[in-house]
């Protein structure tokens, strides 16, 4: 059923929000009422595109007097429907792409203070600018927004080392339900001053609040970096080849990605850019990053010294050290053309999920065999994080089969490979959040416990239900 | 007005603690009812001491059905007041000690899975043990407990490189007010599966819940150290150095403590194993130490370049060198001696408060002299975690001034040092958390809807108001 936000509710909006502040031409909203899959499209009569927080405050004050449902929305890069209005036209969309000034940057205390809109890479580009270094790298961070990051505990390739976006901020300004700001850019390390509540805001999805600027943690910025990409025997090695690599050179251990052969085969296939630097493609490969801000560290001999003592202990059968910056990024090349390449290959059932480190190897191993069971000719491409054991599980449509009746099997995989990720004590989202893609698998899968207190605390900051509704429970 | 606890609900906590689960000879409780600086002594008629989480859910129950508050107390080893009941015999103490197991360790996770009343001390050779370590460090780890550590979102001397309590757990089990228990014990590095509720009970000081157990973060054992004390001739040079120190070691630096002259002074004069390696007593002094997992990394080198280094910057004046692990342990004993030394030489009055590092400088130097100028004679000593921002500024009676006398002007202290921390957007509580003692100064500096979310969020989680009432809020 289509619903409509009341004209007089369009107007004081369209005029808290200021001149140049919202859009409301429906043949021109496409690009916030789709999400890139193009698995949602959403409808709504009025884009907001607030410049400053207290515009922001006026909007949810306006939409909480009227009942009006608000679904914040940052880069519009998210992959689970979250920041995506439903159908039925009632929702209105508060896009922060023009709160977007950094608000201030302290190298002495390592911090930078960031509104919602800052586009990632923006803020790596201003740390960097200032000496310092900010950490957050994900595929998507030329077009996504730092509050997009923190509404939804963005993940990415540096967590083994610098954690989730939620360990990367400070303090945060937020503007709760009822339009009221709540003002907590504490740029403080240690602060014990009553429960720590930005943490329900981070990773929240909007649906307790819309975070517009955030104080992010910086660090001392990496100066030299040993890359190898390692082929490996079993999936069980990369587990113990990671413990080994921890145990030898500790914190320099920032990345840890696996990639199995089919992956690897399909990125050389589709991905013209795409290159292995070992002489074959190997059923299981690593690819292994240090990285070491401290000056004189020699990286390229201690990479060479674990290299060796893991081929001593049998962990790795081959191994390329990249000899220079171009070569490194050519590793990380082939790494990033593995989903990619899935897309130009095919359809692909995906899931995001983790469990304990030391629960990869039997989950990749079960998983892939219960999907083929299930499918024959179905091909299972696990490939992602083994250092914080989050695997991209994605599985690829057999040969000959049709797209969409290949895609209509989506339901029965999730419950397959979620049954399994469920009995090894691990998370159905392991970085993309719950949105409106697995609403239904959070039901089922967590806590009642959980799901209860998840509610209480869903009505008690949001008693009408205007934020985000329908994103995350 | 004193209070008490209804005899048939005592008899039915008695059967639900078990035998040996129970305390209520009023003689042989003051070790329970007194917290360790004598600044509280309260009243209870049954200290609970369950040892399996079955029990804490039954003894909830019968305080939410029966409306009977409860304390919940680790090593009381506090310094707020938190983990100890009123003065007027109303509630019953509910002790972790019993509950101590190690449930688990997974060192391919890096994880450890510990129940509330493990001491700190035991977590760390556990990890230890198991060629792990468990970064978490303070005064008081041979008797405090790791449930009091999460309630109170413990600090201490790592957080610079590892993180407070908070950003050291992975995963909670909770008793929540009515007696439900929320068992959320993951050892995920990733997961977005809806709010992260933990961080609700971890700092919440046991008003919203009774943690009964943790999955707690493991790291690379550090293999070597460079720790030096260094002069310095001005406070801000403190903060260079650790920018410099950053910098050029990166991750390295793991601890970067400050002390005063006087301190040092203090030190020397009442602690019999206190020593100064430096020829004199300088003004400001620092120190400093790297640690490194990595096997090969040449800490001493880099130690030196750093040091020689600040020396042609100007930021330092002297320095010395732990030349082995009996000097480097020296060095730490210098530090840990001050507070010692306080205790021995007079009354002082105490402030754990945090700025952010950049104000580190202007806060010891405004917050000196205007102590010094409400009363003569005072002598400040502050002294502390640069590195977080985090100064313990304590201030030393008046020679000739009674005790008494002296600490009745706590309040008044208070109000100037807090409202110089405040105008420096600091914390009134940096790591000792809120208790008793500093519930009225948390009204004070909070901003109005932080409180009014703190109420919100605690009636929600307990709505008869059992948990630990009257503490934090």
């Amino acid at each position: 059923m289509m619903r409509t936000v009341p004209k007089n509710v369009i107007e004081k909006l369209k005029a808290a929000a200021g001149p140049n502040g919202w859009l409301d031409d429906t043949s021109d909203l496409s690009s916030y009422l789709t999400e890139q899959r193009r698995l949602f499209t959403g409808s709504s009569p009025l884009i907001l595109r607030p410049d400053n927080v207290d515009a922001v405050s006026e909007i949810l004050a306006i939409c909480h007097e009227a009942r009006v449902p608000v679904v914040p929305q940052g880069g519009n890069t998210g992959l689970v429907g979250g920041g995506i209005p439903y159908e039925h036209g009632g929702e209105v969309v508060l896009n922060t792409s023009r709160l977007n000034k950094i608000r201030a940057l302290d190298p002495q205390n390592f911090t930078i203070t960031a509104e919602a809109g800052c586009v990632l890479a923006d803020i790596q580009r201003a740390a960097s600018d200032s000496g310092r270094f900010f950490p957050l790298s994900l595929g998507a961070e030329g077009s996504c927004q730092i509050g997009g990051n923190l509404s939804t505990n963005a993940g990415g390739t540096a967590v083994l080392r610098y954690g989730n976006m939620r360990e990367l901020t400070l303090g945060l300004e937020v503007v709760l339900a009822d339009g009221t700001i709540w003002d907590d850019l504490t740029g403080l390390r240690k602060n014990n001053t009553g429960y720590d509540l930005k943490h329900l805001f981070i990773g929240g999805e909007g649906t307790l609040g819309v975070i517009t600027a955030a104080v992010l943690k910086l660090f001392p910025t990496p100066k030299s970096h040993g890359t190898a990409l390692i082929a490996i025997g079993e999936i069980a090695n990369a587990v113990d080849l990671l413990g080994l690599a921890r145990s030898e050179c500790g914190d320099a251990v920032t990345g840890f990605e696996y990639m199995p052969g089919l992956g690897i085969d399909l990125a050389l296939k589709h991905i013209p850019d795409a290159r292995n630097p070992l002489s074959e493609v190997s059923r299981h490969t690593v690819l292994l990053e240090l990285s070491s801000s401290a000056s004189d560290w020699p990286i390229g001999r201690a990479l060479e010294a674990l290299l060796s003592k893991a081929l001593e202990n049998g962990f790795v059968l081959d191994a390329a050290i990249a000899q220079n910056e171009s070569q490194r990024k050519s590793f990380w090349r082939l790494r990033e053309a593995i989903p990619e390449a899935q897309r130009v290959a095919g359809a692909s059932i995906k899931h995001d999920v983790s469990v304990p480190v030391s629960a990869v190897p039997a989950f990749i191993e079960s998983a892939s065999a219960a999907v083929v069971e299930a499918l024959p000719g179905i091909v299972p491409i696990p490939f992602g994080h083994v250092g914080d054991g989050n695997i991209h599980f994605n599985l690829m449509q057999p040969a000959g089969m049709e797209r969409d009746l290949f895609l209509k099997e989506w339901p029965r995989f999730n419950r397959i490979v979620h049954d399994i990720v469920d009995s090894l004590g691990g998370s159905i989202s392991a970085e993309h959040g719950i949105g409106r893609i697995k609403r239904d698998e959070l039901r089922r899968y967590a806590a009642p416990t959980k799901l209860d207190l998840i509610r209480k605390v869903k009505r008690t900051l949001d008693p009408h239900g205007i934020l985000n509704p329908g994103k995350l429970i």
